[in-house]
Formats: C-alpha cells, structure tokens, sequence
C-alpha cells in the first residue's frame, strides 16, 4: 500500500503529515481517478503513521468507494472540515508535506485555518516516485511502443500542405486510437518555428525544404511517454542538417553516459559540452531532459543542477535540441530508464529522414 | 490597459502588489500566451502603481515581446530572481494578491524568500473579470453559437451502438473544427452512468432507451461557452421523463429570475426550491451554476451562498440536474448574460428531444 510507505517515508524525514490534491501523487497513493476537481478542494490527509482520511466534493458522492471520507456539499466550508480531518489526524500545528501542484488559494486558506508549517511533497514522494517497480516499467514500455508507431505512420503521410495544425490534430487522433490518449497537446514546429522550443502549432503550411519538429507523448494506465523526432521535407538547409548531426551526437554522447550512480547533472554536462564545442552553446536553452512516469514533467530532472544520482528503475528523456532565430530547430528525445546501463523505450529511428 | 485597472483596484482596496502565474488572469492582463509553463515558475509581478515586471523562464525568451522581463535559464534560482524584482516595486514585504491556481509549491518557496502577506487574486480581479465589456460579450456569443451548431450536428447522428467515448470524440472534433478547441473534455454520461454528473465517458454502448447527457464546451479566443443537453434514444423510462420536466421547469424558473440587481444564491434558490418542492432535492447535489468568461468556471458562482449582485455584463451558466443513483440523469445548462434581464446565449432546443 503506497499510502504506507509514504507515511514510512515521512516519519524517517520528521514530517507530520500530508495534504495531496487531485492529480498523480493522489492517483498514485489512492487509485482513485477525480475527474476536474477544479476550484472545489478535494484532499487527501494523511499522517505519519499512514492514518488517512478523504474531503471530497458531495459531487464525487458516487465514485468514492469504502475508505474515510468526508463530503462537502456546495455552499458548506471545506475548510472548516479539513481543519476537523487534520485535528482527528493529529496534524494540524506540525511540519507537512503539501502536494506540489495544489491551488494557491487553497493553501492560503488552509495557512489561515490551521498552524502547519507547509514543505512541497516532492521532496519525500519523489524517492517513491522516480523509482519505478517493474510493472510501472511495463506500463511505459508500452506508452512508448505506442509513440514508435505513431511515428512510423506519420512517416507515411503527405505532409507537404498540411498545416501545423492539422498535423498536430492528426498526430492526436493516431495516439488516442492506440492508447488512453494525449500525455501533453502535440508540437508540430516547422521551418523557422522551430526556433521556439515551445511552439504552439499554427496555420503554417508545410512546405518542401522544411526541417520539421515533432514531439508528442501518450498514456497508458496513467503513464506517459515523450518522443521528438525532428524530419525533413525534401533537401533541408546545409546549416541544419550541421545542426541535427550535433544534436543527434550530443543525444547519443548523453545516453551512452547513463549508468547506476552517475549525476543527473553529468549527463545534462555530456550533452551541453556537446553542444558546446561545436559552437552552438548558446542555442540550448532548455536542460537536457526530465523523468518521465504518471506526469510528463517529473524527478529526476537532467539539468546543470540535477544533483541525483541515477539508480535503477529510474526513467527519464533526454533531449538537447538547437534553436537559432529565424533559421530553425532540431531537438531528438528518447524516453530511457536506468537498468546498470541505459535501456531507451523509445525505439523510432534517430537517423535523419528526408522524405 | 488592464494591468492599470487591476491596479487601481489594488490601490484602492490596500493591495501593495500582485504575483500572477500562467492562466487566465496572466492572459487578460498580458495579452501573453504561455503554452505549457509547467514547473518553471513564469510571474507576472505588478505593484499598486501600475509598474510591472516579468520572470521568464528563457525557454520563451523568442515569444516575449518589448516589455520588463527578467530570464532565468534551467540551473538558476528562479525566486532569487523574483525577490530582486519584487523589491524592485518595492512589494517584497507587504499585502501581496496571489494567482489562486498558482503552484503551492512556488508560493512556499516565495514566502520563504520575500516576508510579504498572500492574499488570493480573485477578490479582487473578480470585479474586472466579472463585468464582460462588448467584445468579451460578443466572442462569447461566437463561443455559444458554435456549440449549438455543433448540438444540430449531434442529432443527425447515428448514436445507437457507439460508445461514449466515440461519441465524446465526435463531439470535440465538431467543436474543434469549428473553433479554437474545447473548453473542457466533453461529458457522455448514458443510462444510469447519467447518475454521476462529472461522469467520465467510458466503453458504455448507448442503447435505445437510454436517456443520454451531453456536456461539452468550445473556445472562441480564449472565451468558453457550455451547453448541457440531455436526450433520449427512444421511449425512456417514465421515471425519468418526470425528472426531465422537473428539471427543464427548474432551469427556466431560475432563468427568469434573472435580473440586474437579484442575488446569485436567489438565482440557485429558485432552481433549488423547484426540485425540492418535486421530491427530489436531495438528488440536486451540485450548485445551480458558475460564471463562465475566460475561464469555464469563474466567478459569479449560482450557489446557495451566492452572495453577489447581478449586474449588467455578466455571465453566467444555469444547469440544475437530477441524479437518481442506479437510474440515471438529466441536466439542462444554458449561457446567459444579464442585461437588465436575462439573455441566453446557447439557443439550442431545450424540450425533449426522442430520437
């Protein structure tokens, strides 16, 4: 029982309790899927001593099943509830964990109703969370499986005229035909566009000569995958396909460094050095890479800071990329785990492809 | 300039300064798009004075146009960065609003760096936000039409034998053609699945006899419309036609009590009093409605404790629903806009429909 080890987790470290809202610590520690909580706190309460008890929207009445819940009807103070749950814990004036991705407004009011000292969950659940048990692995061996084949279809269509758009609706629609959907809203980045790493996909046409950035991820039981691919639409810039090269070494160079032991931030090194010598340093903007697993953001980060130490059952992308104003980009990623040495779950070919 | 308003606002109701993270109020204020934040803190810091500066991670150093902006590359200290702005609108100490769907895990961290006092944004930019000027009114009216079209669309389907989840699909990409996206992930809640009203569409097949609730939502640069309809296929169970008068009785009475000046709790108590006065209260388990702008939940809530004054401009849906567990739903939402009285934005027919 996951909720178990967290309160195990939390005891050692000297925290009291914890508050989790909907998202994955809470499907993590409970199972239980909220649908769009939204502005209505909906808690998780735990203590150190694995104690735990629910406050849930009276809308969520129906899809609760058999654990200590309290529900709040609309109108009602939650607050005032939550304050009871937490005393009834024994957690209301002690150090706690409160989930990292929880609404502002609610910490505010509950700082104002009880006397805890707030910490982000992350820094105890992470330990959990980023060492993945071989049926996590499994799960995400398959979300991986799926972004492969999806790319092997794109592959097949006729890029040239379809805007960004549409290709990144297209790209969603073969992901959610193979998988329980999206991981993040698909990039389609084409021709001077992928010079922003972030690029919302627009009405731009895709045209020939166009060196195009895809990068999109699917779910599987809650779990995701995370590739990028970067094509060409017939002979490309000379300059870019320099750029793909580098990026393509500096990928290869980072993912060959992944071994048991080693710094997040030595494998981010590997890859920017890189980068680096072949003069393009400054056009890296991003770090390295970011585990991967319930979300698509998650520890360990691969950054210049990433202080953890690589360990087995870990999984993560890595993805150095080039951006140069009003040229272009190239970014490949790779969804890895750390098994002594790495293994990628992302399989699609890396090579340069020119259709 | 709506950073100006919001700061004379601020100014008037002893605010010393605002922090705005990604989302609705960071868009209405900015005119600034930010795809995907995440993690990496992006603020909006502004003082009573109208003086604003940014913190960006540089990530987005190519969409960010002429305006203060301090960068922060993956590696560096984001909240270093962000108490040197701070202190540089002379905010670092006092009565500061904060974005109410910021991370908790940011505001740990700045109330770690900065001695200031948080204070949730709503209550004041509510007063902005609430009042729709006429062209919010008019993208709004856009956002409803294209959720009718897309009901009429709807009925000359071949529903029977699909899915709910097909049928969701179908939904969104209806929607998604004819503006720029969802507003929220469409609900297809069939047969007794209709007894959960944040139901999420799942392998159900909708059969004949079934009464079948369709919720869904479009974007219209960045304005949201939603629409509830519930329909039959074929003769349904006497039961639940009863509850469809009710229910249809309901959302008319409280849309007629609209009106400049009557209460938001008023609004609900009349929606609420109709179903109690039927038998069936205790099966009215959710708010009557929810103000609907930029965001698709926002203020002014149509709640028991409701305690804002309607005026003119604003905007707000109305959908009672019934829920009768192992048996099914009904829930009928409109759009509406108070302009002395009420005016329906969403059209769509509101009798039952027998397919």
């Amino acid at each position: 029982m996951r909720i178990g080890k967290l309160a195990k987790l939390m005891k050692e470290r000297g925290f009291d309790g914890a508050l989790v809202s909907p998202g994955s610590n809470f499907y993590y520690l409970t199972g239980i899927r909220i649908h769009e909580a939204g502005e209505r706190p909906t808690i998780l309460a735990l203590n150190a001593d694995g104690e735990f008890h629910l406050l849930v929207p009276s809308l969520y009445e129906n899809v609760i099943g058999d654990v200590p819940v309290t529900f709040w009807r609309d109108g009602e103070n939650p607050y005032a509830k939550l304050a009871t749950i937490m005393h009834g814990l024994g957690i209301s004036d002690g150090k706690i964990l409160i989930e990292n991705t929880m609404r502002a407004d609610w910490l505010i009011e509950i700082n104002r109703t009880v006397r805890m000292r707030p910490y982000p969950l992350s820094v105890v659940i992470r330990e959990l969370r980023m060492r993945k048990d071989p049926e996590e692995i499994r799960l995400m061996e398959k979300a991986a499986k799926v972004v492969d084949e999806v790319f092997e279809e794109i592959l097949g269509w006729d890029l040239v005229g379809m805007t960004e758009r549409e290709l990144a609706l297209k790209i969603e629609l073969a992901i959610r035909e193979r998988s329980d959907g999206i991981s993040f809203e698909p990039i389609v980045a084409s021709g001077e566009n992928g010079a922003n790493p972030h690029h919302e996909p627009g009405e731009r046409k895709l045209r020939k000569g166009d060196m195009v950035i895809l990068d999109y991820g699917a779910k599987w039981k809650g779990y995701c995958s995370d590739i990028t691919r970067t094509i060409a639409l017939g002979e490309p810039d000379e300059r870019l396909v320099k750029i793909y090269e580098i990026v393509w070494e500096a990928q290869e160079r980072a993912f060959q460094a992944v071994r048991e032991g080693v710094k997040a931030k030595d494998i981010d090194g590997t890859a920017r050095r890189t980068i680096e010598e072949a003069g393009y340093g400054r056009y890296f903007t991003h770090r390295t890479g970011h585990g991967l697993g319930l979300d698509v953001h998650e520890e360990p980060y691969i950054g210049p800071e990433g202080e953890v130490a690589l360990e087995n059952g870990m999984t993560f992308t890595i993805e150095p990329g080039i951006y140069v104003p009003g040229l272009g980009g190239v970014r490949i990623e790779d969804d890895v785990v750390v098994e002594g040495r790495g293994r990628r779950l992302t399989k699609a070919e890396r090579e340069l492809i020119v259709l």
